[in-house]
């Protein structure tokens, strides 16, 4: 049978496309990864709008591939949802290919990613460098990688996301507070109040909000309910500048 | 009212999410972008699906914004579909700020992108650096951006977007020969017949087809109808290898 690996987009149970919707309606098995991001909807609304039972599979099965999955896969249709676009995160593909190494068909039903959902900020999606993550401080005093990333990237953009360990989430407020934090230990004058930044909240979502400015001006901004994500731009075209501005903490 | 900015996903009607359509079907106009990319099925399946007439708007107005569109949108609820997701092309940010800069109230509905759908190759997105793309050589007998991007991007993964000009697609093939081209100019040995790539077609399709290998094993296959795309790995992980493995083109 088929393994469909079916992602549901950024928001709520609509955010699911058509095609994907009668796919989930047509499987015998549904199961839902819950842990790489946040919905602005409920599990339950997710269960009544596509009107089956979810499964909820964690995360250790999940990353190593499950065996429970590829096997019932054999012989039933089975969905597996995940937030966002399938392979956004990085721990779906082992499915998919323990799946293939089995024989078992399988179909990617693709959605929107934050990834390219920040395009709403004006900034080119192609001139961004490596995306970098910002776990909580607590469990890597020692952190350094976005901080190295952000350098990496030079002229290119930056995209960072937030840390999620439900129910905490990071916010931008904590993200650039951890950024500067490193500095602090790294001093390599990558981190300051002047620095620009891009704080963002919801996207994808009916809610979005997005702030521009200044570190020193964005720092102690309410961003509202999770999830957050921040950018460090890198050179911006004027083009790109023009909605900087129109996003302006100052205006 | 409202201009609706709506992505309507990679390859047919139904990617459309069940917010987009519900939007689409409430909207009094409805416009579509038809140029910078190409779906697996004709300007009639979306109307008919859609229930719906569908305006084309034409390249030369939507990247400067479109005044009739906005216009419009102050008295009557406009959607301006997208093919993928809404900003993952540079040319609708315009649109968007023009309709904010006359009080217009803009509401984005995101969907699947060739820059996330790529995942299924197995190579982690985050690790992407710069996306270049490939355009004709008759029009750019100089070219040299795509390689200059690769070379920038170093280790890490690099994206080429290969042109579209309705009815001229750029194949695999057209764009290896094109790297092939600009090395035999630059001479920096950055493109070999034994460097490792990944050759796509109609990712996010139910007909997707994708090879790996050296260029040489890759630049005379036949990937069928477009759009195609291809990615040159910088430095993998070993689980990224086991899943270029997988879609060898010796296996």
């Amino acid at each position: 049978m088929t393994l469909y690996i079916i992602g549901i987009g950024l928001a709520d149970q609509q955010d699911i496309s058509v095609k994907g919707l009668e796919i989930v309606k047509s499987c015998d098995l549904v199961y839902l990864e819950n842990y790489t991001s946040l919905l602005q909807c409920s599990f339950h609304d997710l269960a009544k709008f596509y009107d089956k039972e979810i499964i909820l599979a964690d995360r250790n099965t999940t990353e190593q591939g499950d065996h429970k999955i590829i096997e019932e896969a054999k012989n039933l249709d089975v969905a597996f949802l995940v937030i966002g676009d399938p392979f956004s995160a990085t721990t779906h593909v082992e499915l998919m290919k323990q799946a293939k190494e089995h024989g078992i068909e399988v179909r990617i039903i693709n959605n929107a990613s934050i990834l390219t959902a920040i395009g709403v900020t004006g900034l080119q999606l192609y001139k961004f460098g490596k995306t970098a993550s910002i776990p909580f401080l607590d469990d890597h005093p020692n952190l350094e990688t976005p901080y190295n990333v952000l350098k990496e990237n030079n002229d290119m953009h930056t995209l960072f996301l937030l840390d999620i360990q439900p129910p905490k989430f990071m916010t931008v407020n904590q993200a650039i507070k951890t950024l500067i934090d490193i500095e602090g230990r790294k001093k390599e004058n990558l981190i300051t109040d002047e620095t620009l930044v891009i704080g963002c909240a919801r996207l994808g979502s009916g809610d979005p909000f997005i702030k521009s400015g200044m570190i020193k001006d964005i720092k102690d901004i309410d961003f509202g309910r999770p999830p957050h994500c921040l950018i460090i731009p890198g050179k911006m075209h004027f083009l790109e500048e023009e909605i900087f501005n129109l996003y302006s903490s100052n205006s």
